[in-house]
């Protein structure tokens, strides 16, 4: 249905936001017309030496780390060197520039793996059982390239739970519109932010910031910090071991799954990590806590005990 | 990798929710550690007449209606006598009862449209343009079955704004887990709740409250609203639009693929219903405004200039 016919390397940057016109009711008071901010959606399609790999749904900006975030989530790439160059192109016949970045054609170098037709369903099949949990998992640990058990990170509780305000802090895109989700990639010895992304999908805002850190030649991301603006999914917890990221931490719930992949990969898994506190549900060993004591189930009983 | 094998039909109840232990850090106070509740992630496997079709990331429980609805999704089918039956099958050499209810066989029945192996882009890709926004809504008009722009069903704002703490109500397992998406759908005329499904997906909650209409013969959902718990993106407008549903109210921002999908397919979205206020982005015709006024741009310019 589509071609690489008519390939060419253009240099648009996508839109992030735009404006539309919008009913604001407020119900017994008033409403008006007015212009809001939305958040750009549009399909990308990844291609891979002119086949056709994956279409998502994201916001336009940073399309070649999302690509290349991507091909490290799925396993097929771990270094800069594999991955070649990505052009952007347009389909065929096309003349205009509507669709010229929404299909991104990638060209793997060697040591990539190419992708199989098994692909899409590897991370979650296996011969022995089917379709379950544990394959899942299992299919991480055979295709991570990185050792994220081994790293000997170790941070501050209090650092960490800062890490939302200063995400929140650099979404430029969220203050306008609300909609967007974001990941930041934060350096555990100093303290910095490395980098920030934004899009409709946390996936995608994730994969972004794998991305640029592949592109930077930073990957195996030893000794960092993930943060991410939403929930904590098996996917989101594939990534981060996918990339060498030993400290996950989410705003908001894991799943089960999460958490059971980031125990067996070694990961620190945070969440609901929300004002001073938060949930460590996996590897707490990379975490100091400060100013505090663990209490233990007899202190809980005897604290019981005295209410 | 996987056949059907050893299929056979089995009456497990997927868990919702599952325990684990977690360390709790409040930063200059103190720690515990406790059992903390999660929503289950699982993958589900979906197969047609033993093919795979797709796996999805969901909570378990109401799978018959996760297939049913996403095939309603995707156009594949359109009415209950079109989807014949589904049953739970162990992969191949199964033994236990860990995988049997991850992965699901579903027979199609007449007026099926069985799926092809361009499936997966067909929402996103034409030949003309390529992948692009117009493509994807175009691709939605072409396949949907029922008419939602001549839905003539009208409602009062308030009844909405109503709706996220009606969906809030019944979210048992998010109350025990902050993890889970929920969608319900409402009868615009009688005001009831008809169905509330929740998942760790958005799209899989949607999936599984349009499933539960096409199972209980009430496809296409005229006159119906649908209240999601997160923000709408293109894809849950097009599951909207596939089902007929002709309102979708969002807790959170919509994107702009979404807002262009709702506007050219006659479908009112409302986002950011919070409270008593909402921000509706296409066919306000169905809302109806009580005790209010909708104030005109000069009305606006005579207050700014009274400040």
């Amino acid at each position: 249905m589509t071609n690489t016919a008519g390939t060419s390397r253009v240099g648009i940057v996508g839109r992030i936001t735009t404006r539309r016109p919008v009913l604001r009711i407020a119900a017994g008071q008033s409403s008006d017309r007015r212009a809001d901010t939305l958040a750009v959606e549009e399909p990308l399609e990844i291609r891979i030496g002119g086949a056709p790999l994956a279409v998502t749904m994201r916001t336009p900006g940073h399309d070649v780390e999302l690509a290349a975030g991507f091909l490290v989530s799925e396993g097929m790439i771990g270094g800069a060197g594999e991955f070649r160059s990505a052009i952007h192109c347009g389909g065929p016949g096309s003349g205009g520039d509507e669709n010229t970045y929404n299909v991104l054609d990638v060209t793997l170098g060697e040591g990539a793996r190419m992708p199989t037709a098994d692909d899409a369903r590897r991370f979650y099949t296996t011969s022995s059982c089917g379709v379950c949990g544990k394959a899942s998992i299992d299919a991480v640990s055979t295709v991570s390239r990185f050792d994220v058990a081994g790293d000997p990170l170790e941070i501050d509780d209090r650092w960490i739970t800062a890490l939302p305000d200063r995400l929140r802090a650099g979404q430029e895109a969220f203050r306008k519109t609300g909609g967007l989700h974001a990941a930041a990639l934060f350096d555990g010895s100093t303290g910095e932010m490395l980098v920030l992304r934004e899009d409709v999908g946390r996936h995608n805002a994730v994969d972004k910031a794998v991305g640029w850190a592949l592109l930077s030649g930073r990957l195996p991301l030893g000794g960092t910090v993930l943060q991410v603006s939403g929930r904590a999914s098996f996917e989101l917890v594939q990534k981060a071991v996918m990339a060498g990221i030993p400290v996950l931490s989410a705003v908001s719930a894991p799943s089960s799954l999460a958490v059971e992949l980031a125990e067996s990969s070694g990961l620190t898994l945070a969440g609901f990590v929300r004002g001073q506190t938060m949930n460590v549900y996996a590897h707490a060993q990379r975490i100091r806590i400060t100013r505090s004591s663990v209490r233990s189930a007899a202190d809980e009983e005897a604290m019981i005990d005295e209410h």
